[in-house]
């Protein structure tokens, strides 16, 4: 099964496609899209609608793992971050691809056991479960590679998670 | 000047396209589309793409204008929302349309002349600007075309507003 993970952001959003073969797992692309920020807002849209696109044709995916979105901090950055989240939505029904949802808490006790691990905790089993050499770079892309594994985890049990969109 | 006017939502998306000839408006198509409550969220988006995008191109606006995005109720609604704005706003990039935001009471101010006026004060001079028989229905519709005539006399004299994209 092949599954694309997204960390959702509009100057910077992180992508990881991952393979999964029986409990095995192994990086297909991953990287992030940054959007130029002298450009007004809807063209910065419309580049990730094109780049992500792009992805999802080059290396056809079979699913969507992406973080649910929650509101802690700025208002006006969360609405921007939504925004853009609603192409990414968009592109993956465009693609057939179906959609799931994990919190925070759900994508860190699918990686490394426990619901509250440190942030670097879950960035070190995204390294050695993908035996890469390093911890991918930037953080959104880290992430993206995270989404994907938790989902690649849940998959084979997936009523046990509500996060079905 | 063709104006396309947007009232954001995920179930019912509210549009206004209006002509405006000197200081004179006339109404050219409004509605609203709405989308299947049963269906998943992503496939929503994607409905709001095709019939919004279908409508862009009948009727070729030169301009869209939608209100300011605020989260004062439901959080979980108003991401929502957001995401389904962000399809608007990648549409308003794809069609080349430059994209102009007012906030509520910018849109009392440019149709009622006052900035706290009643949504049905609003209403009411939708109806007479656009010589129509009766208020549009449904809200997301009258609120559509009220934007779009906030445009319209905004236009002239744009630098005086910030909610330029």
């Amino acid at each position: 099964m092949r599954i694309l993970g997204i960390d959702p952001g509009y100057g910077l959003l992180g992508y990881g496609i991952v393979d999964m073969h029986g409990n095995r797992f192994s990086p297909v692309s991953f990287g992030s899209i940054s959007t130029a920020a002298d450009a007004v807002f809807p063209d910065r849209l419309a580049e990730i609608y094109r780049e992500l696109g792009a992805l999802i044709e080059e290396y056809a995916p079979e699913a969507m793992a992406i973080e649910e979105l929650f509101f802690n901090k700025n208002v006006t950055t969360g609405i921007k971050v939504a925004q853009a989240r609603g192409v990414v939505l968009l592109l993956a029904s465009q693609h057939a691809l179906p959609v799931y949802e994990y919190t925070p808490s759900q994508i860190k006790q699918g990686l490394v056991g426990y619901g509250k691990a440190e942030k670097a905790q879950v960035q070190s089993m995204v390294k050695t479960i993908l035996h890469l050499a390093e911890v991918p770079r930037p953080d959104d892309t880290a992430d993206a590679l995270a989404v994907a594994i938790c989902h690649g985890h849940a998959a084979p049990g997936l009523s046990r998670f509500k996060g079905v969109l």
